[in-house]
């Protein structure tokens, strides 16, 4: 087997290898040869090679999130790492690992005019666990490290000089990929490389010192008396749940928390929790209140005593604003890194996996009752009748579309949703529960959600599904540019011709400079860069023609396909805010 | 007229139209409602729409090249802004002043799980020249801050909180518009919005107060005498250009350069300075030298007594890697602002105009002779000659292609070559000296060239041709999704296949490991993108059908025009390496 000559190059793919990150997505360089030849050349690792590096990294958001661990990224040196950026910060508040290995110029060379060079150690800073900044081996280049870089070499021989850098590279190298592993947030390591570049050698030269991270599936022991006790008495306990993996909670706790009549379960499409007495579509019970002649009444009716949440971030915005303006009297965040403050009014960071916290909490007896939750079923029973009436009075819409779309998707799909529209139109509808469903919340990006579905779709068991609006999926066209699409992948696109969503907020005009700068009013199709990227076409633009597209459109097949769904620009707005006057 | 109601928003127009920032470049959000009111409300302003802030942000990079001026960025909160950053550290190398405005969230709504909420505040520090941070009002928003972050008001009313908020943020806007104006920097005023985002008032309640930059057209004196005479006594003197924009030196001043015979002057396409007795290949000059069997003979000839650069920075790796190994007696590098210690030899930074000092420095009586720049053009008629003999005996290749495309550009063409394989074809040839030639060498990256150029087009008098390789094409495809694209501007796109560059480079192998993660072979050909964008194509794939295309390509059309010219991968690197063998 081949490595590289250079010892940091080695060390880095050594380290890497020992800590399990199997998943490497590299693009093309010079600078990096190193790196990707110790990479490609060791059949431990699965390789990817992605040239956009934006899109890179969104496509190992994507492998990362569903796989549960770091994936490395690798880049050569210059503008290209910066491209970086929106996937880290998205990983950063999504909390997923993503490892950014980016190849650097020798230190001396940097702000001195040289080309591809920028100041790459740190640049991350504001949005990344740990930052490592390998120091570039003398042995391999000791002459103009000599020449050039004096101070950097210490007294000694080249040897005892390397042999501290090579400590340095170690402990940094550990560090890192630690806090990937442990705190699973993005890391970044960045490594200079003195040319020549592409010399192998046969045996490694170099051997890494790893440590391991501490096991971190061992709970810190906490007094559950006081929680069991307060929870026990309280007659209006709300939990809201944000995005959250498939499978997390057991079934009997969830049908603990749907049967207690103290309780209500706010859930979203992304928190990948049903049960029928859960409350699905926020908004639907939120939105009437704001609109009733009674809202305080009514808003501290639903102000609940205990809020439990989980998960991570929070789609509706209307939940965030109510809790913030009604604040419980005790908020516990359970996860066993970090908590939010997102309603100003955290009272206990939980530091659990919500599974065995809720197991400890539940299951100690029923104290208090309430009309709390049969309150609140009784009026999602009554929008669910008003909504089932309205869709079947509307005209062809976004909101229609959404209905007929959510309904044909086979189970067990894995549903990626675009923000923004795409996402809260979801959120006004039960999904069936086989479904795994995603969105980039982090950061709430229209960024890189076609990347990372086709990156989440790689190692899933079956077909995957990205719904997207047209302003992503343009942005994002880098997505289809790679030879890593399964064919059991597809794309709804639904085309309203600009940024739909600005329609819907208040404030705004009708001028054309809201349609220029706002909506973005575009007459583009996604036909061409379909077929650009080796994707099927279609494109429906009425119910009938949906519902008879997507009966073919989740059969087996040899390419992917996008199917395109052309909504009417200027009525989806007044559809969409029509239904909330509809169930109020 | 129309302006937002929110005081910091229209302090922000006022001090850019106060400024004279004419451009805006706007990318759609809700966040950033009241700058795209205030921007496109005024016009003052010439606002441009552009989805993907990436692009967004190489294009307004595009426009300040062209028109020396800062061109302003507005963008929403959260990762939107990431996306600019591989054009502002372009910007921070290339010393173009590009004024990144982005609307934030409010303070107390950072990393408490908001949407779209990230830490913006001096993202963009490593590469910036100044980071404005704006304070939110608070007469716009006083019970929140009441209730979110009392900490932020100090003791007094509203109004007075206000007052000092509002001078804290002149100040801040004074100091990051003025580093842009005078620094020719690229800057970062970051700006929180409190809900409501869409309201108007008739007047602007606030004025802005406005610092304008000290004139810096009026220069340090310097001493000229050393300068003077150190230069008529140098028997060896190079003058090397890097990037420069056309027309800066005057022609008299030329012509003093190119008919001393103790001078040689080394240009690249991006010097846009031409004269017959110019170097206009370097690598031409250099290559011969490391491929012969006398090279430190050879070296020790070219080694100038002294080195006078001006521009940005250079092409030429074969010229770096020379001066840093013979290192001039001294470096003068003339330029207002920075010098680069590119060959770790800079003994002196003129901060004169290049043009200002050299007329003060040439035309004192010429008094030392010697052969140095007979010596040299000797050769350069030697390599001239070999050239085109190679040239009439090789098969179609990126080679012969580059030289038939830069045979029929038209006179007063601007022309952005795209990084990294493009720029280096076209250093081999001499160019039309009406020509002006462009290509991003701050970072050199591949990723916005096209976007760039687009940017570039707007306000030229005449076409605009970009030249560039398969993959940069496809990385910034985007640069074509907006309606401002000229119907005079071109695009030759050379499609290898692949990474042709990596072909060349030494060390490699044929693997398919060197075929999927170096090259990034593919199949892909621009036409579905081209038409997807409104862009007429044509596909070449030899000399003739090459030469015939491009008598009609640049005739005045109704749609913009992409020629793709394929050329066979496998072959290209080869002719590319016997081009330098055959002229030594």
């Amino acid at each position: 087997m081949k490595h590289s000559s250079i010892p940091s190059a080695q060390l880095v793919v050594q380290h890497c290898k020992a800590k399990k990150l199997r998943n490497i997505v590299i693009s093309p360089g010079s600078r990096n040869a190193p790196l990707i030849i110790g990479f490609t050349e060791d059949p431990y690792f699965t390789c990817y090679s992605i040239v956009d590096e934006r899109s890179a990294a969104f496509f190992a958001l994507g492998i990362a999130q569903q796989l549960k661990e770091p994936v490395a990224l690798v880049c050569t040196s210059g503008s290209a790492l910066l491209n970086y950026y929106p996937a880290i910060a998205e990983a950063f508040y999504s909390g997923i690992p993503i490892v950014a290995i980016t190849a650097d110029r020798p230190v001396y060379k940097i702000d001195v005019g040289d080309g591809q060079t920028i100041r790459q150690d740190h640049v991350f800073d504001r949005h990344i666990g740990y930052s490592a900044n390998l120091r570039q081996d003398v042995t391999h280049s000791l002459a103009r490290v000599q020449k050039y870089a004096p101070q950097w070499l210490k007294e000694g021989t080249a040897e005892e000089n390397q042999s501290e850098i090579k400590q340095f590279n170690d402990s940094e190298l550990n560090k890192a990929l630690n806090v990937a592993l442990q705190v699973k947030l993005p890391v970044h390591i960045n490594v200079p490389f003195e040319e020549p570049l592409y010399d192998t050698v046969d045996q490694p030269t170099e051997v890494a010192l790893t440590v391991m991270p501490q096991n971190s599936s061992e709970e810190a022991e906490i007094e559950m008396e006081p929680f069991v006790e307060t929870w026990k008495n309280s007659e209006r306990k709300m939990v809201l749940v944000g995005v959250n993996a498939p499978n997390e909670i057991d079934v009997d706790i969830l049908e603990a928390l749907a049967n207690d009549p103290t309780v209500i379960v706010f859930t979203e499409t992304t928190s990948n929790l049903h049960h029928k007495n859960f409350f699905g579509s926020i908004d639907s019970i939120v939105a009437p209140i704001e609109k009733a002649s009674n809202t305080e009444e009514l808003f501290n009716r639903l102000k609940p005593d205990i809020l439990l949440t989980f998960g991570g971030l929070v789609v509706s915005k209307k939940i965030k604003a109510f809790l913030r303006e009604y604040s419980p009297d005790q908020h516990w965040h359970i996860d066993q890194i970090k908590a939010f403050n997102t309603f100003f009014s955290l009272t206990e960071h939980v530091k659990q996996k919500p599974n065995d916290f809720l197991r400890k909490l539940l299951f100690n007896g029923q104290k208090a009752e309430s009309d709390y939750y049969s309150y609140w079923s009784g009026r999602k029973t009554n929008y669910e009748a008003r909504r089932d009436e309205y869709l079947a009075q509307i005209e062809f819409s976004d909101l229609l579309a959404f209905e007929s779309i959510l309904k044909f998707i086979p189970k067990e799909t894995q549903v990626h949703l675009s923000n923004s529209s795409t996402v809260r139109y979801a959120q006004l509808f039960n999904l069936d529960s086989s479904l795994h469903v995603y969105c980039n919340r982090g950061t709430s990006g229209i960024d890189g959600s076609t990347s990372t579905a086709v990156g989440a779709s790689i190692n899933y068991t079956g077909p995957t599904l990205l719904i997207t609006g047209d302003l992503s999926f343009f942005y994002d066209s880098n997505a289809m540019w790679n030879s890593y699409i399964r064919p059991d992948f597809r794309i709804i696109l639904i085309n309203n011709s600009g940024g739909g969503i600005f329609r819907i907020l208040p404030g705004r005009d009708d001028s054309e400079n809201f349609e220029t700068f706002f909506e973005t009013k575009h007459q583009m199709s996604g036909k061409l860069l379909s077929e650009q990227f080796g994707f099927n076409h279609q494109i429906v633009d009425e119910k009938r023609g949906l519902e008879n597209a997507l009966k073919e459109f989740f059969l087996p097949s040899q390419f992917p396909k996008v199917l395109e769904v052309s909504t009417p620009r200027l009525l989806n707005n007044k559809i969409l805010l029509g239904y909330f006057d509809f169930i109020s």
